[in-house]
């Protein structure tokens, strides 16, 4: 082949917000699969907020990715050519392939999607990891009971929408807290009960509006001052996912810690965090029943797709800690 | 009767730690029991950190002491006189009987005890709330398997030297956190592999020493600096108890979050509440079992016992906010 696999590699840990400078944009040969391996032609980068730690130094749940690595990214693509005895030429996959256009990969992590079924950027949000997040975070940690009060944070996100999709199958009320009218309207749209702009007022008094009996499922997706409001408002015995904190990743100063975390004991709840990899052995699980609520109209998903190449991949990226995308955002390159 | 009751009455709601003038001493007569109650004579009041919520106004797991309203405490003492069917004078009784010197009560919570067994103060500390406070939290919330390491602040207190020593029992290795070489000294003398000493050395070093495969379970009874220190070194799928924040509950600034809560999240760890009111209906059992530890000689219990009339309560209830109690205190009126 001659063809050259542009990709983004890590060049520095940012400080605070990411920079185009923490990434060296650089050209390579693509490589030809092994016997064992497999060639993708990537075509769509899934953006994480997960990404900002991934950049950090430190011990955290997935060993940072090394300076001079190519930059970590879930994505989907075609296979270009295979040595794998799983996949053949043509197969449409999901996987950890990296923001670069060729990923050589050795089968692990990745699997086969129908974009018959649902299109190829759908298996980077509510059919992939987001999707999964949800599933599991809500399902096996949340526990939530019909007729109990869900509240999800960072609800137009690609995590969030799906969260309170699954909460209203269940028959909970569903309460969405998101930033702006047009993601409060959406989430409405979706069939949340009542939607929270924490950009237009205050939290505090959106959750006392809203939840009368407490908050017994909150999943949050944000950290800081929503985290806190929440605890404020939980109901006996409420269940608190800890999915992630994107108010806080960029930071320059600690971490916001929750305040009002007392109020755990004040009411016998708990608080606990979900890492979506602990439950591959069960996306199978997952995957069909979530693509059966899809195919009978009960889960709606939304894509933000941004077209570019690989060096749009920072520009791209800020979005999401800005709050500027609608729905999963991905980079179709 | 002619004798007089000598009662603390909350006065005022304290601002920071609580002062004197912020109960009233009054002296009523002692009334007589009516049919269905019983008359107690105070002997023994037990000083608790959970006073200084009771004080607060605002929605609590227990409602706040009214204004007025004699000062809520557990206590001990003997029955003086009975118009109640399951007591007869001379029985001696602990129970919820607040701070004065005689309490009238209609036998709801009022429970039998045995000073052959254990003298009478005891029953405040090993074998009555703090006791059941380390079984219930240590055992149904924190659930440590033999082997793991069990971390507790405030580990001479009357809750924090029961949790060690049970953890212990259970086969778990078990630090202690205690402020000052004499408490630190006790608790070894207990049997917990390692004490560290907040007041000499920084606690997260101290965990980094003493944990090197992680804190299991963590039960905190202090909240602040210490939380967080033991959160940078929670194990993966670690068990916090918040069971109490003495650190905290004297502040006129916000609580401290803690800023290291999304090591919850890296760690699939969970962070739980409890009260102790919760498991009512299982204080026999617990009662039982923990009574059987003291009489082979397994568990020890010591308590700090302070002489003075009711009138000494505010000071005494300071050498709790100030550390200097060294065993569960007991005023001994």
């Amino acid at each position: 082949m001659t063809a050259t696999n542009r990709q983004a590699r890590l060049a520095a840990r940012p400080v605070g917000m990411p920079k185009r400078s923490d990434w060296n944009f650089v050209d390579e040969p693509v490589p030809d699969p092994r016997e064992g391996e497999l060639l993708v032609k990537v075509t769509h980068i899934s953006l994480d907020p997960a990404m900002r730690g991934w950049m950090n130094e430190g011990k955290s749940y997935i060993r940072p990715v090394a300076i001079d690595e190519v930059m970590r990214a879930g994505a989907a693509g075609r296979v270009v050519a295979s040595k794998h005895p799983n996949f053949r030429e043509g197969d449409e996959v999901a996987g950890n392939f990296g923001v670069q256009q060729f990923a050589i990969s050795d089968g692990k992590g990745v699997r086969k999607v129908d974009t018959k079924f649902a299109p190829l950027e759908r298996y980077l949000g509510a059919l992939g990891m987001p999707g999964m997040t949800a599933y599991f975070g809500l399902l096996d940690i949340g526990k939530p009971k019909p007729g109990e009060t869900v509240v999800v944070s960072g609800a137009a996100g690609a995590v969030g929408a799906v969260v309170g999709q699954i909460a209203k199958i269940k028959g909970c009320r569903v309460i969405g807290i998101a930033g702006g009218a047009d993601k409060c309207e959406y989430i409405r749209e979706l069939g949340f009960d009542a939607a929270i702009d924490y950009k237009a007022g205050d939290v505090k008094v959106g959750l006392k509006n809203h939840c009368p009996d407490g908050i017994h499922v909150f999943f949050d997706n944000v950290g800081g001052e929503i985290l806190d409001a929440a605890l404020a408002r939980i109901a006996m015995r409420a269940r608190i996912i800890i999915c992630g904190a994107i108010s806080q990743y960029n930071n320059t100063t600690p971490v916001k810690g929750p305040s009002n975390y007392l109020s755990l004991l004040v009411n016998r709840a708990s608080m606990t965090g979900m890492v979506v990899f602990d439950y591959a052995d069960r996306y199978g699980e997952a995957a069909k029943e979530m693509a059966g609520w899809i195919a009978a109209g009960k889960l709606h998903a939304k894509e933000d797709v941004v077209q570019g190449g690989i060096d749009a991949f920072p520009d791209v990226l800020l979005k999401l800690f800005k709050g500027e995308n609608f729905g999963k955002l991905v980079l179709a390159v």
